[in-house]
């Protein structure tokens, strides 16, 4: 490997949930690193995070910390990309977004790396990654919309907190010791931190993710709609989703109907998915095993199981997606999407 | 109130977590009651639980506990019902029954008050309590039915553990401590107690509700469907569901999707619901507004909110429905059963 090229790569709100994920991978994957820079707000720099053998001290991000930087990874929040991932860009690295900020940007791919790398090629310095609940979905539904095709999907969510943030996670654990304490319980970061209206999360379960649009849907619900339509590349799929935040700390659930339009036969999809790279069917109901978010944290797979027909409509079926929101559903996805890059750099 | 006519109440499983909240129910609604015989299991009885300014001690159920009894409430689980309702009804009480047993029973009616009360009254002696996760869906979506027609039903449950019993609940808040605490999890209740695997539930969301069937669907996502056309009276309507255990303790909440035949405004069907008695419409996005397990615990009625038409199916509708599920979706709507019965023997 000594003469495996190495790259300079940047992350980009490496003090937070994702961030923090995003350095950790780069260590387990062995990425070909020849420096690595952390960089956070101002709130944070100066933090020291060990990675390898060395301890690196994470400095302010600004306009001017991308000089000589072949990657940069993002996940600082939308308003921090918009800003410093085109500067990122047009100092030469390519960016690999984990905000909402340039995912419904028609120059900008939108790429979930086993569903549509071919995206990927044609960026223009910055790649997005997908909603969290977006991209475990995409990844069980590509292989049936391929095989099959899908006329109609309707997927309610059991979202962890940690994709609120490593606040939000302290919040529910905290709320939960004060139920159990029988105290009175305080919320001030749920469902939605830059809102008045603050709900309990613990022993609970909150329809709200992301701000309310003037459609009745939540933000969330609309990223999950728009962005499955540009990744499949199917602006006349039919998409509904319900997103809800209940008390888990990593790895969120779906619970997923899924129209096909072509014949399908049960143990035939089971194949499809089991083949697919980076999906882990776990699917026997009668050893009662299906995905579970405690099981599924902490891994970078995308489990699917409960496969069956719906008994009512011989089209459809039922899924239950399960995956890490914050490693396929952030970290993992945008770190693959750096070794698919490099793995074509040759 | 003084020539009021007053009844023997008996009520079977009254240390459960049903039970004791019938038996709170009948004292609260001042229920018109001459003598209440609280019964148990052999290993239960000798419990004393105060009902008004009296103690009451808790008798082992048997087929002679019931002579001169009127009304008999059961939720001591299938089996007991299956053996006792009957001695019950031949012994001239009216049987109001929490379990399964006699759901989908042709000469049984189901019974949701709000929904088909002039069911109940061709009773034979036994009149069923439908399930707790049937209860709340139906009773938001008769109207609906009634109005426009249903063609279609979707829905996803986020489900209390307390509908799995004291022990489940317990269970749960005993594994909320030793993940704060660090502790291993050992979890022994949940899924389903007489099955051999276990899982964790505590900040996890496991997709199964009772025991699995052949069909891949577990026997509460079939309760659902069965007890739905059955109480709609329509064996036509083409339903799903997946049901989830979520860590909530008290507090079914549903994520429901639903094909209307006729067309609708959704302004309409917010009103129609408001009208309805026994459901709540809490579905204000601006305020951040909407029905939570948290705020339903304890309250008789159903709550409905996040109202909105499907942005790809104009003849759709998505809701989230929340209900107690011991209270509607079990102990109330059987005191309910019996209160208009009462109110109908002048």
């Amino acid at each position: 490997m000594s003469n495996q090229k190495l790259y300079n790569v940047a992350v980009v709100g490496a003090t937070g949930a994702v961030g923090e994920q995003i350095v950790r991978l780069l260590d387990e994957r062995n990425f070909p690193i020849k420096e690595l820079k952390l960089l956070s707000s101002a709130r944070s720099a100066g933090t020291v995070i060990p990675f390898k053998d060395k301890e690196i001290i994470v400095e302010e991000a600004t306009v001017n910390s991308f000089e000589g930087i072949d990657f940069a990874l993002f996940s600082a929040g939308g308003d921090v990309s918009k800003v410093l991932a085109p500067a990122a860009a047009a100092a030469g690295a390519v960016c690999i977004d984990n905000t909402n900020a340039f995912r419904m940007d028609e120059n900008t791919p939108l790429v979930v790396p086993e569903v549509n790398m071919h995206a990927a090629r044609n960026h223009k310095g910055i790649i997005a990654n997908p909603n969290c609940s977006t991209i475990q979905m995409v990844h069980a539904l590509k292989p049936l919309y391929d095989r099959y095709g899908i006329s109609r999907i309707i997927a309610s969510t059991y979202q962890a907190v940690s994709g609120a943030g490593n606040k939000a996670t302290k919040e529910m654990l905290r709320q939960s010791r004060e139920v159990l304490e029988g105290k009175e319980v305080k919320p001030d970061v749920l469902p939605v931190s830059s809102l008045p209206v603050k709900h309990q999360i613990a022993f609970n379960a909150i329809p709200q993710i992301d701000k309310f649009q003037d459609n009745g849907f939540t933000l969330e619900e609309m990223k999950m709609i728009r962005e499955t339509k540009k990744i499949m590349e199917d602006e006349n799929l039919q998409i509904t989703t319900t997103c809800v935040r209940i008390p888990v700390i990593q790895g969120h659930s779906e619970s997923v109907y899924v129209e096909l339009k072509d014949h399908f036969e049960v143990e035939e999809v089971r194949q499809l998915l089991s083949r697919t790279p980076g999906i882990t069917v776990v699917d026997n109901p009668e050893e009662q095993q299906y995905p579970l978010a405690s099981e599924a944290a902490g891994k970078k797979e995308t489990f699917v199981g409960r496969i069956r027909r719906d008994l009512s409509n011989p089209k459809a079926l039922n899924l239950w997606i399960v995956s890490d929101n914050l490693l396929k559903g952030a970290a993992w996805n945008a770190v693959q999407i750096a070794e698919h890059l490099i793995s074509e750099d040759k």
